[in-house]
């Protein structure tokens, strides 16, 4: 009898670079818990200080390139964190590597974004490299239940984030965005393409021009994974910016689903929240 | 036996106007089929040249003051034609007719868009004026089944209509917005608060941006009334302002679930469509 082989502990774990500082941040959770990263960094997309660890630059469409690195370190898992926004197949530079695999590439950008997602983690693991969430490499960067900070929800914040999940659950199905704001069941915005900071923008203008008249700290941001959401290949992130965005937008907090959803820089975080006077929060998903 | 009394064909019909030209047009196609329109304006809120017409302007919340008016000349039937942004309960100047009714218009005020005019429907009827919709006074201006412009929705277009659609109904339990965009299974936007003019926006902003990398004409926006929507009190209508903003984000069309849905001003509509190559269709809702 064989044991089925279990990467080491020490194996690489590569992650695959999106926009801003989180990667690094997970990147930094991994080193500390004693594995090293090899950063892959996207021509266009990725922070430049990925280059304080090891790491690989590629361009969309370079899939060759990044399958020899993988082998060659000897890279069994990966993981993809932060966006990278959405190509048209068309403008991809495909490498032979990517010319290999063209057929099942050009299928997947039929897809939703999380249809891409999956397809591209399934050539991954056809590849022998397995994709890991960020909430398994790094789970101290996942929402907990409830409040973060000195704010808690109000009861009528706690009816609006149970019907911005009820809304954000009808939604799951098309593959659309994964925010609401509601503000006792009026539904303010729901995101799309656009994604949430400008989602939270167009609330802070509605309010700024008049059409929407609220007093005061109104409303609540509710960020959930869609039903069957693959969390290792696109997990729901808030960070800094979000916390602005619903300062602007005078919101009265933010709920994330626990467990479900990533708080980059979490002490700054909670620390502009409390200046800001709003809540956040995880809810039981 | 007594026979149930019907209204007079010439009894007076009046218009609660809101913003646009589009109550004018309403006005105009009464007139046209033979009764006398009594136009009411909004202040802030209606066209001065409702002032054409027979007319008086209230503010929001003298509800004392326009029932008086009704009364005194024997309306028997109301249309409310265009949006009025939603006031604040707080904001209301409230005559001692509204005073009467507090309880009831606070109430209302507690509901989602759809809720407060249902609410207010009510309250008028009460008051024996029975509401009545453009569709059923003024038929000539809803979106008929099939395409009006030169452009009909090509097949991938009637698979984003079905998919838009669906996504609407998905929503309608949530008293949310009633368009989205979609573009090969994928939602490009969904509407809440903002409009539809500001939603086509964004879209537009998103491939200017290279946030939506899209080539050519792409994109259907589909519009459809919620489930079980009082098409008499709150009817989704297009004007020539979404040919423009349909233009503007490049779409391919514009699908109005047929029977459901005004068309503003549609010789002009079509005209601009067709200059800017987009179809204009109605779907089988």
């Amino acid at each position: 009898m064989t044991a089925a082989a279990e990467p080491p502990r020490a194996a690489p774990l590569a992650i695959l670079c999106g926009a801003g500082a989180f990667p690094l941040e997970v990147a930094a959770d991994v080193r500390r818990a004693g594995r090293e990263p090899f950063l892959i960094g996207v021509v266009g997309a990725s922070d430049a200080a990925i280059e304080a660890y090891p790491h690989l630059w590629v361009r969309i469409g370079e899939v060759g390139k990044l399958f020899a690195a993988l082998k060659g370190r000897g890279v069994a898992e990966m993981a993809m964190i932060g966006a990278i926004a959405r190509p048209e197949f068309a403008d991809l530079r495909l490498d032979w590597g990517a010319l290999r695999r063209a057929a099942d590439l050009a299928q997947l950008f039929r897809r939703g974004d999380n249809g891409l997602l999956v397809g591209l983690a399934a050539i991954f693991e056809r590849e022998g490299v397995k994709i890991v969430g960020a909430h398994e490499i790094a789970p101290s960067l996942v929402a907990p239940k409830g409040a973060l900070t000195a704010r808690a929800p109000s009861p009528e914040d706690e009816a609006d984030i149970a019907f911005g999940a009820k809304l954000l659950e009808a939604l799951s199905g098309f593959d659309a965005g994964q925010c609401v704001v509601v503000k006792g069941a009026r539904v303010l915005a729901i995101e799309a393409a656009e994604g949430t900071d400008a989602m939270l923008e167009r609330v802070a203008e509605m309010r700024k021009s008049g059409r929407l008249r609220l007093k005061g700290a109104a409303g609540v941001l509710v960020k959930a994974p869609k039903r069957g959401q693959d969390l290792r290949l696109d997990m729901p992130a808030v960070g800094p910016e979000t916390i602005a965005g619903a300062a602007r937008a005078e919101l009265s907090g933010i709920a994330l689903a626990a467990g479900g959803v990533l708080v980059a820089e979490r002490a700054r975080c909670i620390r502009d929240a409390d200046a800001a006077r709003l809540f956040l929060a995880g809810f039981a998903a």
